[in-house]
């Protein structure tokens, strides 16, 4: 066809087949197409994720060798991506997903969150005021007071209580690190006001268990890391904190003229589930105005259920807790939900209010302005993945859940304790078991227990890390990767038992 | 069936219909079913968002009077949670995917990144090392080494050049905010490391059309608003900042006994697209060891085009640079990459090592942890839609998009010109038009330019926002939402020409 190719691409580009057509990156073909490819490649990928190896033996800079240095000019079809895909990146995936998966945490996930987040990708909002996307941010406020009521919060932390707005609120952020952000911003800028000190005179607090993120989010926020305080803790209090301990610590720092100002207490710790106890926490900084937030990233899930809410026992004395649904609440990443009693003290030191962002909304006051409570101005539709996660499942199957993956802890350490080669570290409080090697023929070092890991690892059939816990190394089995079932936990206790049995040959 | 609901459930659960089945988040009939309703959905969305009004008319709290103000106990049907996200949801969003948003700077989208990020939403992984998620990270970084090759960036700010690792690093983070916050801590520690000086020694710098967020982030870093210098704009330099008053800034402070510590030059300015002129800031900044940080955020994605670059002059010589992807590449929230020419001083100020964490890849010192470049340490799989974007369409679709962007804003501003009743305010440098109402027949007060807007917005036919330059409102004409074509750009034209007629017919 002689007269094909003649006319000019608008882009320029003529191919052999004649002219390329205008690029419309949402072209309802594509959106369907490519959208109903990826979601073959998903139930195609959860259907034999658990077949593969969890943890990858790529090699640094494989990718780049696997998919070339430099990006291409031409356009390709999408199967080209998809194809790359599944050869090149799917090998090199540490498989979270894998039922198979028992290390760090498990980053629970669910079909109606997906759905929630495919959603917000398209409509793809920024709702950094009410104006700019008012269902988004009512429907962000809604669903953090829904879950405010499941983990029964005081009202004092709900953006609404009845038809009146409160004088708490909430923000859906990325990490519970920018929850710690934020707060400390708040309670420094509160300290310095009320003290009159300059901010090198501020102190905050935590137990050595509290996450390595806290105080890198207090050096963030400009905190001099010589006024870091970290309480050291023991099997006495199952490594929670020890308020006397606590106590001591902000009496010798207002003694010596410093500004005790802000205290993190974990429901929950990384290392093994040790829970600080909030109420005496929160006692004690009383005593010296400090502000108190409770990191309950991972267990603050299991609190929807009656059993576990004592954990959050005096959380009505907090100024703010912070807990991860994308950890324990079946939405994936990233929803952390961040409560203050008084959202005012978080506006105070976040909010901004250039020209162009300036709307009748905002100056009535009748709104909340999401920007003003996290680091950023630009955000996602955050709120609608949590929504649909409340509204399709139900507090009954988010509670099942919860209490489907303690069931299947419990029956791992159970196991664990019926056989003499291993003990339980610490009691175990949700869906987290750590134990180690014990004296009883073995080698009982940490450089065995090591081994153990390592040759469970490298066999592709089950992953966990470990941590230290009062000086000895740990293995940490974690429960609750969302396609796991009992089968799996059973395997992968076979699996150690007969690699320790292996490695017992050799010792 | 008397047996049927006899046996109690494992949830608890009996229903009339006998016991409910296990509860399974990821069951692959619902991820299966609940995704390709989600398809549906926005298919039906893209195809009719051209016809809602872009900005809703909904009351504050008025999603909670819909859809209830405590969460459901029992399970329901996803069909129930899509229902109410079409007819309660939907109403109350600002679409800004609608081919009539003209607001703000446009969220742009693509197939090929709304699939990535499902396919991210799915697997779920967690990359805070790179043995967490080896493809992950590598991915993330091969898509930013792929972007700064489409930006020409110096092969100093990428991770790997040729076969070895450079000193250069970057990373995907949530917003602008984050990558300024990120900066100024590192440049924060350098100064006081070097200077000896305290934190409330040191000072910032960025011109008076600077977004608000940047002192923002500077107030997080802990840095004294007592030493925030806003150098002053204006006409003369297009609102670009004037290098001699940058000077003068820094060596008061300096003779102050001060330390400068960091300048944010803008390229492309969210108020009016102004550009500073990078070289220049970055030869003053040279003279007091201050660090200088690019925020392209828009405009870097037009600087993927050879005939935009010019505005990236002199980026070899500064620290660091962000752009965000979600603003003006066709990749859905959140995509904010951030360049940093020497990948150390960033992981100085930003790097964690607790023992859970510890793995023989980050030992190896071979490997990128992308939680020792971000404020906190879990991360979505955040370099798949990037890529996938690039793969897919290309670098020749990629500029296409830019440029047809630009043309249809050159479009827009000649039908400004012609009219005599307006004025374009200053120079349009990507596809932002600033225009108002001139003294020509009509009051061209702020007044008469804000009514303009408030009645073209509340027809819901057209979106356009405000900004204040020179001391003038001035209504801002953004182009490129991704549904959009030049017949949206007529029509928000036309709509403007009578709106202001039926105005002139009562002034």
């Amino acid at each position: 066809h002689p007269q094909m190719g003649s006319i000019p691409a608008r882009s320029g580009l003529v191919t052999a087949f004649g002219e390329r057509p205008p690029f419309h990156p949402l072209n309802d073909d594509d959106v369907r197409s490519y959208l109903h490819k990826a979601v073959d490649f998903i139930s195609d990928y959860y259907k034999s994720v658990e077949s593969m190896p969890v943890l990858p033996s790529v090699k640094p800079g494989y990718l780049r060798d696997e998919l070339g240095a430099s990006p291409p000019v031409h356009p390709a079809p999408f199967d080209v991506a998809m194809k790359e895909l599944r050869a090149s990146v799917v090998p090199g995936i540490t498989h979270w997903a894998s039922p198979n998966f028992f290390a760090f945490f498990p980053a629970t996930n669910s079909a109606a969150a997906i759905a929630g987040d495919l959603i917000a990708s398209a409509m793809n909002t920024v709702g950094f005021t009410w104006q700019a996307a008012p269902a988004a941010t009512e429907m962000e406020v809604l669903a953090l007071d829904w879950l405010a009521q499941l983990l029964r919060l005081p009202r004092s932390f709900m953006n609404r209580t009845g038809a009146s707005r409160g004088t708490g609120g909430s923000v859906i952020l990325g990490t519970t690190s920018e929850a710690m952000l934020v707060t400390l911003a708040a309670a420094r800028d509160i300290a310095m006001r009320r003290s009159g000190a300059g901010i090198s005179d501020l102190a905050v607090y935590a137990s050595d268990q509290t996450h390595s993120t806290f105080f890198k989010a207090c050096r963030l926020a400009g905190f001099d890391p010589t006024n870091f305080r970290s309480i050291p803790t023991g099997p006495e209090t199952d490594y929670g904190v020890d308020p006397v301990k606590l106590l001591a610590a902000m009496q010798a720092d207002a003694m010596a003229g410093l500004v005790p100002t802000y205290v993190c207490a974990t429901v929950g710790t990384t290392s093994s589930n040790a829970v600080d106890p909030i109420g005496d926490v929160a006692k004690v900084a009383a005593m010296f105005n400090v502000w108190v937030h409770v990191d309950a990233a991972y267990a603050g899930s299991a609190c929807i259920c009656p059993e576990f809410r004592h954990h959050l026992n005096g959380v009505e004395h907090v100024d703010s807790i912070s807990m991860s649904p994308h950890k324990w609440l079946l939405t994936c990443l990233d929803c952390t939900c961040l409560y203050v009693r008084d959202a005012r003290r978080l506006s105070q030191s976040l909010e901004t209010d250039p020209e162009y962002l300036k709307n009748d909304a905002s100056v009535s006051g009748d709104v909340t302005d999401l920007k003003d409570m996290q680091v950023g101005v630009g955000r996602r539709f955050r709120g609608l993945k949590l929504w649909m996660v409340m509204r399709t499942y139900g507090t009954a199957n988010l509670q099942e859940h919860i209490r489907r993956d303690v069931a299947m802890a419990k029956m791992f350490e159970d196991l664990v304790h019926a056989d003499n080669r291993f003990e339980i570290v610490v009691p175990r409080n949700f869906a987290l078991v750590c134990f180690r090697i014990k004296a009883a023929g073995v080698r009982a070092d940490d450089e065995v227990n090591r081994l153990l890991m390592a040759n469970v690892n490298k066999t592709g059939k089950a992953y966990l890390t470990h941590t230290v816990v009062g000086g000895k190394l740990v293995l940490r089995f974690a429960v609750g990767s969302s396609l796991q079932e009992e089968k799996h936990i059973l395997s992968a206790w076979e699996l150690i038992r007969k690699t320790i049995s292996d490695m017992m040959k050799y010792v």
